[in-house]
């Protein structure tokens, strides 16, 4: 069983009629929804409004992937909750940055960048698979379209990535690398970007096939670090050579 | 001064008036034109129709970098002429394959994969800068639009490119990673996309200041192999001390 | 299943009585030995002397990942047959490439690069992790030491990796790169260090690990290359758009 | 004129006298002693002690290239400072991190991984060119042997550099990427191994030209991030296309 917890800001839907037409138990629900009808997923969601986020050291301990999706209330995350989810993914456990999660504190500080990229709402969006054998591109078809997104456009301001899976094309005008791997300490990391909170992108069976894969593609292969931080002893002896060429 | 040979195949404009039309001297004289500016750059051309192809041994040692234009006529090019092009690459001289050069032999050698791609003549284009500190992008406007060129869309069947620097936006829905480097032994490679013969893309300003600023970029910083392909002595004696172990 | 097929040469094994006393019915029946323990493997073996070296298109057809062990007689398997391979790989058969397969004409042309390297016979090799959470180094030790190696050392020409999972060090002062991962069209490739003829890497029981390991790792997600080469229909219609800003 | 800022924590010198005897005015002394014999240098030097630690706004927007070194006193670095430096290198300056500046604060920040690695004092160093055609390996003995270095060995816990330039040898076993780059934002970022206080590493013409190299290689080409954050305007007017189809 992977060990999934979906984490959702879920500020939007509660405010916001429009979106609670979408997502009418939040975002995290919808994507549990999906989530949940896989056999091999075992799926928890928490929330901005839940004690420490939801995300506690007993909750990141029982996860092997961590989903995110936050829009306008990143700065109500607290600094020590990012910082723990920031050592479990150093740690192996794999991070899925939905969307807006783009600007999440918790993906800048993995980055080391700004994140910044161009947006705007309401524009036609069609994902292209850019990397057809990699694992998070299996099943979805080589190219869908997504009649209303909000448009993430280049420059996005992350290091290189280690693979670009997908990229985006958008009615006014902009390409986006729309979908990113990264690794950082032992934790993958996979940043996709459908998924505006007024648009039914994770309704659609592409949208929902790739988060499915790249959940089994982010889970840890080992969890721990074991990079020794204090001094290690040689393991080859080679003094007497030293000697020698003296 | 950085030596640089533009090569073209020349066929198109010998034989259809539409593209004589935009390139009355051939697509290298076009070239070739706005390079002899750059008071660093020593620039010759040579076609498919010279003896060797113009890339004899002698005027390959003479050239830093290597602007390559071929289209339809990719099966014409010698493989003797092809492997000598490559043992040049490999000792450091640079490659810039423009447009269609992606299905030359010399690339698809280089790259060791189909080089396939999506294609459709007569779209709009728009290049975009993805990494805006990359020396190719230097003074290059953050987007320019190429009211007319071919379409080429992803997936671009090539290995990950060290650098990402441009990606395209088409009107008919693609996308594409327009401008991207690689490096081959000692030789540095960049494809750039836009140049179809029967539209001005070489007379676009930004295009010109791409195509200098790569032939910089890949000037050679050391010319041949210095890899040893007989065994080598060892530089460590640590003889001694695998006795010690045992 | 993954359909596992394991080539070699098989001439020093035939020729030489060290070798033959290290690998009786060969290096490729030694393989074979361990794999065909792993209840999710399917494995067959062939040799150069086998009619089209064992590789005819059915073999390949039938085969999810191939392992390649050659040396001394790259230059006696037939370029119809490198053809055929490089076809196959394209398509999505995974590729493990050990040892001295880094001079083979399918890794060469597979990589666009020489593929030199120092060498030296009879040193002492350590190997580490670097990429701890690669599913390639997922149960291998931190390190693990070969009292005899051939040595291997930088700089080792070939294009960037995609990933380096591990690198080894040797007593006479060498570095190498020694389990570096690359992508080519839909193929996986992975080339691994350890192996010279004469001594017993391939019984180490972290470098069986490793090979398993990078086999399931290369196993296709898809085959087949599905990137047209015809000309393609545009798939959003912005004629009027285009008319519109005339 | 490229402007350089030395940086040095400069705590080691003041405190023992086994570093003041190789280092008698500090690090910082050292390095800009022989940088400033480079006419396109303009060098200035500050450190820990220094007001705001001498990385005041007017000198950061004053500066192409800043060179870290820090050890011991890693915490005592201000945040703000961080914060500035951080700000100043996503805009495009430099940033060359020497040795132990491997746990900097800024490197930290930059990297998004713990930057672990193994160490320990007094190994032998051989440090090799891996990217023998790399503007920092220009210049620069193939191999290059450092009598007394720390050890650093892997994994170093870093992501995925865009380019490994050098990777060193120690005599205890150990190996090590010793010579890295990343960008970040529009900042270069170059970390290289050797400079333990204690040994004269940074007298060694190699380890000075790779150091002279890496400033060149990091200077700015563009200054600023134009990347907006603000919603944007379509640039392609396709609202009539939209309504065709609909």
């Amino acid at each position: 069983m992977i060990r999934v917890t979906v984490w959702n800001e879920y500020v939007h839907e509660l405010n916001e009629p429009d979106v609670a037409a979408v997502h009418p138990n939040g975002i995290h629900a919808t994507l549990a929804a999906f989530l949940s009808k896989e056999e091999d997923f075992a799926v928890r969601t928490c929330t901005l409004h839940d004690p420490e986020h939801g995300l506690t050291e007993e909750v990141l301990e029982d996860t092997d992937v961590l989903v995110w999706w936050g829009h306008m209330s990143h700065g109500r995350v607290a600094d020590a909750v990012v910082d723990r989810v920031y050592k479990h993914i150093q740690g192996g456990m794999g991070l899925i940055a939905l969307h807006s999660a783009h600007h999440s504190k918790i993906f800048k500080k993995l980055m080391g960048t700004s994140c910044n990229l161009r947006w705007r709402h309401g524009d036609r969006c069609r994902v292209w698979v850019v990397k057809p054998n990699h694992p998070i591109a299996a099943g979805v078809e080589e190219t869908f379209s997504l009649p209303q997104e909000e448009m993430y456009g280049e420059p996005f301001d992350v290091p290189n990535p280690d693979d670009v899976v997908f990229m985006s094309w958008f009615s006014g005008g902009e390409v986006f690398r729309s979908g990113c791997t990264w690794t950082r300490g032992n934790g993958k990391i996979f940043h996709f970007q459908p998924g505006h909170e007024l648009y039914p992108s994770y309704f659609e069976k592409n949208v929902q096939q790739v988060i499915k894969n790249a959940i089994r593609w982010a889970k840890p292969i080992t969890k721990g670090v074991w990079i020794p931080v204090h001094e290690v002893a040689p393991l080859e002896n080679i003094e007497q050579a030293i000697n020698d060429e003296e």
